[in-house]
């Protein structure tokens, strides 16, 4: 098989989210151009974008929801549990830990790390903090295959090479920056100023208006 | 001019991040074929989002990497700065007071609010945390135009009601759920399990080798 690029996996779950809404609103079958349409993407792109996967659409019938959304449950891994490895719980920490939105979705955070002596031993939530030196003995027995982090920009690259060392090959960054990972790990950072920078397009026109 | 869909909006960042690296590169000039392969979308995608905003490229030359940065950056509102209304001083909302990715990018957080009397009043950084009660007042008077809401999820359509009776028009939800927002008020989302269905399908395909 052809090897994916990464901006067609990243707009996958964007594909995901539109086809579970349609399903629930119990549409039988969806065009590239209405799905296209609700995505605000050409219809050639979600064509080229799906077409990695295999052929879904039948030509002038459009795609079957409920046939699609199930391929790419199973195109992104979503069809079973995924425990995580959290590093970092100072206040951002504490903050994902009790974040509601990972358990429905099958992401569970199974252990927190941290190296400050202060931290560790503590009971966070259902979790007790561990040391920081514990974590390649736990995501091996625990088989955690996702790694958080949540410490500060300077130390992520280390804590994100300490990951890597202990065979984590998926890595959720909330400390954005120049982090890096060799090859075959895979790197996502949470980044608030790319959602920002889209809100101001709205307000540097309301501004515009509010002027004149 | 034509609505800008939301879908090309929330794309606009993605080009404006691509050129900012291509003009540190110093490459003069981009066909929408090659900024197309760095950001794994059809160059007629790409064509389509920027004919939204007038003619950029001329044909068969490509785009001028410095004049369309500058355009893009005129067009999101990037040329100035921004203040914002932190609310929720929470250990979400004191990670997000101490991170430094704003204001290098012209964000900058110029009031905290909280309901909680033990918080009111304290210093976080150099921001005394106020009463929510005085976020009407000060978004006005210190135009604040982007609030920032790090509540706990059920809390937030609350928060988010307020704001916009207040006259935030752009929201940057930390507590994504079921939030809604009138029309002409923009909000987005802060939503880690999309990024956590991307990482998957990595992890699928590596397990599924590692079965074999």
């Amino acid at each position: 098989m052809e090897p994916v690029p990464r901006g067609v996996v990243s707009r996958l779950p964007l594909y995901y989210r539109a086809l579970a809404l349609l399903d629930q609103e119990k549409v039988p079958l969806i065009s590239s151009q209405d799905l296209g349409a609700r995505l605000q993407l050409t219809p050639a792109q979600i064509r080229k974008d799906l077409s990695y996967f295999g052929r879904f659409g039948k030509q002038g019938r459009g795609y079957n929801v409920k046939r699609l959304l199930l391929e790419l449950r199973r195109i992104l891994g979503l069809d079973r549990e995924w425990g995580m490895a959290l590093v970092g719980v100072g206040r951002l920490g504490r903050a994902i830990l009790s974040y509601g939105g990972f358990n429905p979705q099958g992401f569970k955070v199974i252990a927190a790390f941290d190296t400050d002596p202060s931290q560790i031993g503590k009971k966070v939530g259902n979790l007790t903090v561990q040391d920081f030196s514990e974590m390649p003995a736990a995501v091996k027995s625990k088989r955690l295959f996702i790694g958080i982090v949540a410490v500060p920009p300077p130390q992520a690259q280390g804590v994100i090479n300490q990951l890597v060392s202990a065979g984590v090959k998926a890595i959720l960054n909330y400390a954005p920056g120049q982090s890096q990972v060799p090859e075959g790990v895979h790197l996502r950072e949470i980044d608030p100023v790319m959602a920002l920078q889209s809100l101001t397009f709205y307000l540097k026109n309301t501004q515009e208006k509010a002027a004149r």
